[in-house]
């Protein structure tokens, strides 16, 4: 499908999860782009005309055509380059990726946004505890070594944040909600996923994204 | 696509408009169905054995298999029988109707919910604003008869809660964000919509539900 005519351009930010389910899809199809760094809090105009509503990161722009939101995102990247499907063909089976895709924005990354944002200590006790219903859901879920059979899906692409994300905040804040005792399969998956050879390369700097979450934690606790 | 083994069932409950979209996508269709009517705050094993993760309705079962999530469901309605189609063949097209469709669950129905539950005036005032500002977003996009074009899509059905029930919420409690002056095209497309004759046939009665929301709103108020 690629041509000498298609431009893809992507306007994202390093070291924000949703910009890198992008990342990593588009390494998986083999496609070429253009990668554009924005800056939190100081967006171009160019990122705001393509995203009027959201006005955030990640922006696919292919040959003129502006894509928003992360999962929009990779099926459109499915459905526009056939190679190494992301989705399974049996509608069933799509059904089921779309619904634990969501499941991961939805239910797990709400519990986690309530936990990084709660001033109330029992408030956050109960987001640690709905964090830990989701994953005893994966853990279910998981069936092969990837969410998506042998091969990488859109399930495994969605889940990064708990790859590789969710692990270096435990390191920072001293959590351990995540760990190979209490959900081995999920813990085994994040492993093989952040060492998939396409997956590896689109990953940030694991020793930056600490110092920062160190950083951030740290002026938490110094505000309480 | 249909055959007689072929066995139906959507698990709902009447007034809600989550179910009635996989109503009106189903007849849209032309699949027979089996409607199961469930019970709020007392839900059947089967919903629950069906639906584990957020133990609610909708739930389509589909030769005994299930999925949960309206637009999910939507999807699949669209991905298993091809006639009528709901979502748009080209892969841009269908980009913009995930992302408009995902729009009106997130954004414009998060408005709402926060409007309907905030004790806080200022936070009220907020969310209405928040609600007029996606109802312009709507309005702008809105370039034809339907958001699917001169036939119903997938976004006019997932914004059967603005065509239907905000109306009647609005006439319940004497607001007025929702208005022919204010946002003429969609105010027609509500009209249209409500009037398709296929929508028509699932959409609960109108009295019955303006009963609801003013017994609703009146015990808000009262306990206060």
């Amino acid at each position: 499908m690629a041509s000498n005519q298609e431009e893809v351009k992507l306007f994202g930010m390093r070291g924000s999860p949703f910009v890198t389910r992008v990342d990593i899809a588009l390494k998986l199809k083999g496609i070429e782009y253009e990668y554009v760094e924005e800056k939190l809090g100081n967006f171009s105009e160019t990122l705001i005309k393509y995203n009027p509503v959201y006005k955030k990161v990640p922006v696919l722009v292919h040959n003129g055509k502006p894509i928003s939101e992360s999962l929009v995102i990779l099926e459109y990247i499915d459905e526009t380059w056939k190679q190494n499907p992301i989705l399974p063909s049996d509608p069933y089976k799509r059904a089921l990726a779309r619904f634990w895709s969501n499941f991961i924005d939805d239910k797990y990354l709400g519990a986690v946004r309530k936990a990084s944002s709660s001033l109330d200590e029992k408030e956050r006790e109960e987001s640690f505890k709905e964090i830990e219903v989701a994953f005893q859901f994966l853990e279910n879920e998981l069936k092969e070594k990837y969410f998506g059979g042998e091969e990488i899906g859109i399930v495994d692409i969605t889940g990064v944040f708990i790859a590789f994300w969710f692990p270096v905040i435990q390191e920072a804040t001293g959590l351990k909600l995540f760990t190979s005792d209490k959900f081995p399969k999920l813990y085994k998956w994040s492993e093989d996923f952040n060492n998939h050879p396409i997956v590896k390369e689109q990953l940030p700097q694991r020793e930056t994204l600490l110092a920062f979450f160190k950083a951030r934690f740290e002026s938490l606790v110094a505000s309480k």
